[in-house]
């Protein structure tokens, strides 16, 4: 099990544009695709509908979804019981990090794909963290990841045994929205498969105004291409 | 909310010897406790109803269960799929990293935790990781609990923002099975809540074979105390 021909990659697989660009990355970059999909208590199943559609779209090799229940710890809008905000300007979204940040998201996240990637003997794993448009999230940055590639060297057997060093790959970190959706396009992506609304509609439409609908259509508008996707409201 | 008295800690909870003595420890320094209880694809309900009532007898402010489907990504004897051992000898059990270890649980675990600890506002966090008789398990190491503690201080909004500086608290990890189980029974520990096999019998009782039974019945043995519980098969 030591080599594999071609490389075994974990990606963490949201249903998110940015996970599925860094998804298409790595399937560039000639790994073998396993994503994993984490069930975090989220508002809505739109999103993990839309995380199988990209995982088949790419050719993954296996999808698994595994169901952690944030909820029960509570703290974000994403997990309940704090209302999603709507219509706030670039100049609002930059000045705090926002209630929908979730604690220790990021970290919970990659904690589980880890623990997939051990179990595959996979050194890879990628995530589609991105710090520009998401500057207020700590575990969107680069010291973050270092340190979780610093920790993955350490708790694992596959690690520590000389058969596996870990590498967290984040090949959005440093990309604006627009170069994002511009770069997924030369790969092929269909954003037409993605969700990214924190609060649709019932029928899954996007609203359109909260901060991740504002962040996804001003990206499409800056990179000059049509977003597939449609909104319940429209846009300017 | 930066100011709590007495200061609020999380302690993650398995409902084994271990933890129930690491939160006896935090309980003893004046921390108002909430414990943290992760079901992670465990094969029995025994270990969770333990841990209810060890948190009950800990008298902690709130005790939350976290489920989280580890039997998604597989690797482990106690997620299913693998036949936990029986009967090893002590050289059998140190020769190698056995197949009840679960790929990165004490990463998931933390990473659980911190985001609960956030929530809180709690920036102290206890885990019953023990080094000495877990030696191959490379998750209960000091090297790993100092990298946890380094990737939560860049993880977290508390943290980057200056409120908190998470501390893992890992008091049982340079001591004995026999030394534990001495440190809680001066603590007032009921053992007799707590359970330790990994694979009981339908009613619960301790199977008195796998490795968890064996190493808790020699660490009575060497305190000379007596284990309060009882097994489907009698000791030496």
């Amino acid at each position: 099990m030591s080599e594999h021909s071609p490389r075994r990659a974990v990606i963490l697989l949201s249903g998110g544009l940015d996970s599925a660009t860094a998804g298409a990355v790595a399937r560039r970059d000639g790994f073998e695709l396993y994503a994993l999909t984490v069930r975090y208590g989220q508002r809505h199943a739109a999103e993990l509908d839309a995380a199988a559609k990209v995982a088949e779209a790419l050719g993954v090799r296996r999808h698994v979804t595994v169901p952690v229940d944030l909820s029960v710890i509570g703290g974000s809008a994403l997990t309940g019981g704090i209302d999603v905000p709507k219509n706030r300007s670039t100049e609002a979204r930059d000045a705090e990090i926002p209630v929908t940040y979730v604690p220790a998201r990021n970290t919970i996240l990659l904690s589980l794909a880890l623990g997939y990637a051990e179990v595959l003997e996979a050194a890879d794993i990628f995530i589609g963290a991105n710090a520009v448009d998401y500057s207020g999230y700590p575990d969107c940055r680069k010291a973050f990841l270092d340190a979780f590639a610093l920790l993955a060297n350490v708790a694992t057997k596959a690690a520590v045994e000389g058969r596996l060093s870990f590498r967290i790959h984040a090949p959005l970190l440093e990309l604006t929205k627009a170069r994002i959706i511009r770069l997924g396009t030369e790969l092929g992506v269909d954003y037409g498969l993605t969700h990214s609304c924190y609060d649709p509609l019932e029928d899954g439409t996007a609203c359109g105004r909260c901060d991740a609908c504002l962040l996804r259509r001003g990206g499409f508008a800056k990179a000059g291409l049509t977003d597939p996707i449609s909104y319940a409201v429209a846009g300017e």
